[in-house]
């Protein structure tokens, strides 16, 4: 007898993977360079010479029995220390080796992080808009997630909307800044209101509330920006981090979970990752893809087309008539549609080969997901598809 | 409040590790030539070359934004149409793509085959001596592994002892042949009549049993062994692979699972294990790594050294007066302990700096495990050790 609940979970498909396919299949009957595809997050820039011309080395000139062996549970030793150091010199903070579990990519993250916090019956608060993904990530451990409706003027938290749902069964807020699919960066003032205020709750309910703290983006903050460092700001945050979009290699599955040294049981909570690992056939990253990463610590790939694609899209869709929070980051941005049915607007836009998610798989209606991780010659053509979806309803 | 699950599951401190620990100690004062570390299971010899070269061919080559991009949630579609295709051609399936499920390894693979056929509650048989990790992997899905008593005058299957255990809440038995730790292969006529039985009791309860078959040690079969495989004897087998020992490169996380196309709703399960990743964080294999090996699939690592190492000491401690079933492949032996307390054997052992696994753990009283992964000189100078170890007990 096989388990019904993945058979259930085979039937429901992602609107984005389905959108992309629709596009592959269109690229063939008009060309690719004909579909604007914006429905994808994968990075358009490569990864930086730096991790290519490590990976080759250690191909060369590491002895092959130890560059492959087995990486020790809670990932390598030095790899673990260069971590905490990058850490402690890019955000003033205290990190150690004892700190950091090395992981396959943001999904391990949490996945670690999520389990470590919770028993069955918890519940994990998370903010919309949200990375949809993040329900089958927390249903699997047993917790429970529940989603804090947006405040859809500037995507920062809706703290009334927090306050009603934040109750003793809470462990744990997972909050994801830069923020797909927004694009927004919690300011200073937002993340310092959330800490203060899970700092007062921590006392009311008499147990820890911990960040998940979700940066796949960090590296991607446009000019200006007030992108604080969470747990910078506040103890309790575990921070679950992935190279995928700064070092553009998001298929290589390599993060890290960074336990900030001020929250008590720190050393504690990197072991119970290691257990959890065990249970989950997690078994560390690749050993090689580990080695190459911590020499690539202080780099990024190119990544200032992602903030000349925003740029483009952000002026001239709201020239157009279109409402849009400008994005501080990530190579995403979420406009009000032009109808209050997403999905209905997502539809226009396809018959003029203009691919966008609609907005409520995110926890938002009446919205669209522009991944604008696509060359800036093509954003350029897309433009008159845009202009003439804008006329379809404003004209 | 953090999961004590998780907190108790690190005060137990492996065996295996503890002694690999010593061991390392112990080398800082005696030197390394000098402690005769037979604790752990790591391949000794190097990559085959072929993995290197495309290595480097593929960062030489390759976009890099297409090499280092997201994998198909069910892994890289021309790396499982190979796979696929390599197994017809050795074992005579039929295999297509869609029966390919490329994981991180053998510890991935039962992750998410134990999940695809259970729910909480259902069990899993596994047969002693058995590999200790089994114990974290299962529990953590929910269903419940109970273990087979040892054949200890063969290890191949205790059928009477398992007999008593199958009831209708079996939905699996999980095997390992090669087996670690005995080394031993179960022979066709073990596998035949496993298969029989189990067909049988499918009729009788209604529901199907798979073999979720752990196959990390297929590759290193010694000379003229009977070493069937599996899926080919039973259409309801998962063949959970891995390239960690047949490669050597237990690091780099890469393994697959094969669903027997004769099994119904093959595809489905395939299906399936891509649904269960998103719940446990495990979002495919590394990309380079996938592609690298599609290009070593008819290729090994020098796999010789372990059967020359298996003749010296299945040879000489045969002699002393060791009781052994000789192994069939692997790098373990699994002789007779020479007093009932394996612990009390182990540390009489070390104290000639002989590091031998006791096999409580492995589900067995009174034997320990060689792991033999090691050069063939070191083999050879331990041989006096085990000499001093056999006279006293038995001169």
């Amino acid at each position: 007898m096989l388990n019904q609940n993945y058979i259930d979970m085979c039937g429901q498909k992602s609107v984005i993977r389905e959108l992309f396919a629709y596009g592959s299949e269109r690229a063939k009957e008009i060309g690719y360079e004909n579909v604007f595809d914006y429905s994808l997050g994968n990075p358009s820039v490569p990864v930086p010479e730096t991790f290519t011309r490590e990976m080759i080395r250690l191909l060369q000139d590491e002895n092959p029995v130890a560059l492959h062996g087995y990486s020790p549970s809670l990932g390598i030793d030095s790899v673990r220390e260069d971590v905490a150091t990058s850490l402690n010199i890019r955000f003033d903070m205290h990190y150690e080796k004892k700190d950091i579990f090395m992981v396959s990519g943001a999904a391990g993250a949490i996945a670690h992080a999520a389990r470590a916090v919770t028993v069955p019956g918890d519940e994990i608060l998370t903010f919309a808009p949200y990375f949809p993904e993040y329900q089958p990530y927390i249903a699997a451990t047993g917790a429970v997630l529940k989603v804090v409706p947006a405040d859809v003027s500037t995507f920062q938290i809706n703290f009334d909307a927090f306050l009603d749902l934040l109750n003793e069964k809470v462990m744990a807020v997972l909050i994801n800044t830069p923020n797909n699919p927004s694009g927004i960066v919690y300011s200073t003032g937002t993340i310092d209101k959330l800490a203060m205020i899970l700092t007062e709750k921590e006392k009311e309910f008499g147990h820890p509330i911990y960040i998940l703290s979700d940066e796949p983006y960090r590296e991607i903050v446009f000019h200006d920006v007030d992108a604080p460092f969470v747990a910078a700001h506040y103890n309790h945050t575990l921070t679950c981090y992935s190279f995928s979009k700064s070092l553009s290699l998001p298929g290589e599955r390599i993060g890290y979970i960074a336990v900030n040294p001020a929250c008590e049981d720190s050393a504690l909570l990197v072991d119970m990752f290691g257990q959890i690992s065990r249970g989950i056939g997690h078994n560390c990253p690749p050993s090689i893809i580990q080695l190459a990463v911590a020499k690539t610590l202080y780099d990024t790939a190119d990544l200032s087309v992602y903030e000349q694609n925003k740029n483009i899209l952000y002026t001239e869709l709201t020239k157009m008539g279109f409402d849009i929070v400008e994005p501080g980051g990530t190579f995403y941005m979420f406009p009000k549609a032009l109808e209050e049915d997403a999905v209905a607007f997502s539809n226009q836009a396809k018959e003029l080969d203009l691919l966008l998610v609609p907005s409520n798989s995110f926890g938002v209606t009446g919205h669209f997901r522009i991944s604008y991780c696509i060359p800036t010659e093509k954003v350029e053509r897309s433009i008159p598809a845009f202009q003439k979806l804008a006329d379809r309803y404003l004209a």
